[in-house]
């Protein structure tokens, strides 16, 4: 049994140096939108990308992460699914900087059984569409399958009316707080239905549901709205309900973008004030 | 093959009724701090439960969300996953009064098969801790171990100044304005560590990794600060690692108060502009 090594060669040691401050934010060219006016600008995303970690002997784990103190988010997820308790149960954990969305780890034998157990387990109840499914790289052919409407054109001004009647619908909202909201909208800006959830990604795993059971899919002229940020699988779920049109109040994600650029679907975040940013199929908005 | 019955008997068709709102709301007692001083409050949560969704043949999938439009969520994740294509693919999807957490689904055999061979390569990349693992229900033996430290207090005052403690270390946050943060503390506010992610689960798992790479789980003498809400899976990594003080900017939802109680956690929400409410082990702040 090799000794316990954790100064392995590594470039996320705590405190982020400059390189990992970069690598967690990535600057693009976008459109703004205000009072009728376009500008190009240059925006700040985080960075969103899969991270593979590779337990010696067992199948890889995959999350979605900001890349930066990956060793840490191996062993806090290794600890928080309960298999390393402390670092004691660890004999390496590797970061290198050639590979860097791997993290290389051994274990020692408990702990070791403890992730077998735990694989044991998963199959009978995994659920959720980020964490570790094949579907978070790409999306796949059944996802893709949908067409997004190349012809539809929207006006910009009334996305800015968005905000304020998905807030106006958000009953409970008002209440607690607490959840998240996706509204789908018509042309025009009727809004046609509201969900709410504590995970956003059931809210609108909820709001493509009614559609589906309505057999109104693809929802190839309707424009979502989503109450905080957009992040990889929100993006996914809607491109694969064949939605043109994705707004957000809030900031999208790295990968949320490369998703809306792959598929041309509008991407427009920090929708709020009269305003908003456009990261991807502004050709939509603007003809 | 039976015909296709979307309209089984179900109390969540959409527009949500009065029942399924009073569903997704909670009120507990709490305590509130403003000023030196406490008061006795109401407050209204939003309740976060698990959903079985037992498709026939299959293993059930389970998600945590907030009760109502359980039918959607249950189309609408299995059509996010490539499972589910159409109405047409499902033979019913059932969702009783009496079994208010169960979803009951017949798919047809094209998307059956398609569910089987998701099922078959989840094994490989499962990874997150929230979406569906056996996890989800309470915490496991094994992650329950770590004795919430009964004996510390904290003195409320200095709770106040933590915010803008934390927000004075995001300098990520400060130019994408896309990460969740989360910040470990001292006792009397020194910062000791700060996380970042687009996830926030990820911000909380690299905190504890740093922390079970030094060896200094538990953190039994920790202040836990979050950027946004306090979810379930929060609270239980916190409570995983030992941290007997949780503090969110935002709402927690009822099942992070539940298992507060449970621990005798401190779980502390809207931390900000000189008050916060207290939902659980208020005497650690009291005394």
């Amino acid at each position: 049994m090799p000794d316990v090594v954790l100064m392995s060669p590594s470039f996320d040691e705590s405190p982020a140096g400059d390189s990992e401050q970069a690598a967690a934010r990535e600057r693009i060219g976008i459109a703004t939108y205000r009072d009728g006016v376009w500008q190009d600008a240059e925006d700040t995303l985080a960075v969103e990308r899969a991270l593979e970690i590779h337990v010696a002997g067992a199948e890889p784990l995959i999350t979605m992460r900001t890349p930066g103190h990956d060793r840490e988010l191996a062993a806090g997820l290794l600890h928080g699914e309960g298999v390393v308790r402390s670092a004691d149960d660890i004999v390496y954990l590797r970061h290198s900087a050639d590979e860097p969305d791997v993290i290389r780890v051994m274990l020692k034998p408990e702990a070791r059984e403890r992730l077998d157990r735990i694989e044991r387990n998963t199959l009978a109840t995994s659920a959720c569409g980020v964490c570790g499914k094949p579907s978070f790289r790409a999306p796949r052919s059944g996802r893709s399958a949908r067409a997004i409407d190349h012809d539809w054109r929207v006006d910009p001004a009334w996305l800015l009316a968005l905000p304020g009647r998905m807030r106006a619908a958000q009953a409970v909202f008002e209440s607690t707080g607490g959840l998240h909201a996706a509204a789908l909208f018509e042309a025009g800006g009727d809004l046609v239905a509201l969900r709410e959830d504590v995970g956003r990604h059931n809210a609108l795993d909820k709001l493509i549901g009614r559609a589906l059971l309505d057999g109104a899919l693809p929802l190839s002229r309707h424009v979502l709205m989503l109450s905080g940020r957009a992040s990889f699988e929100l993006m996914q779920k809607a491109t694969a309900a064949g939605i043109p049109v994705v707004c957000a109040i809030s900031a999208p994600s790295s990968f949320a973008v490369d998703l809306g650029r792959q598929f041309s679907t509008t991407l427009v975040g920090f929708l709020r004030d009269g305003r908003f940013n456009c990261y991807s199929g502004a050709a939509r908005l603007r003809a």
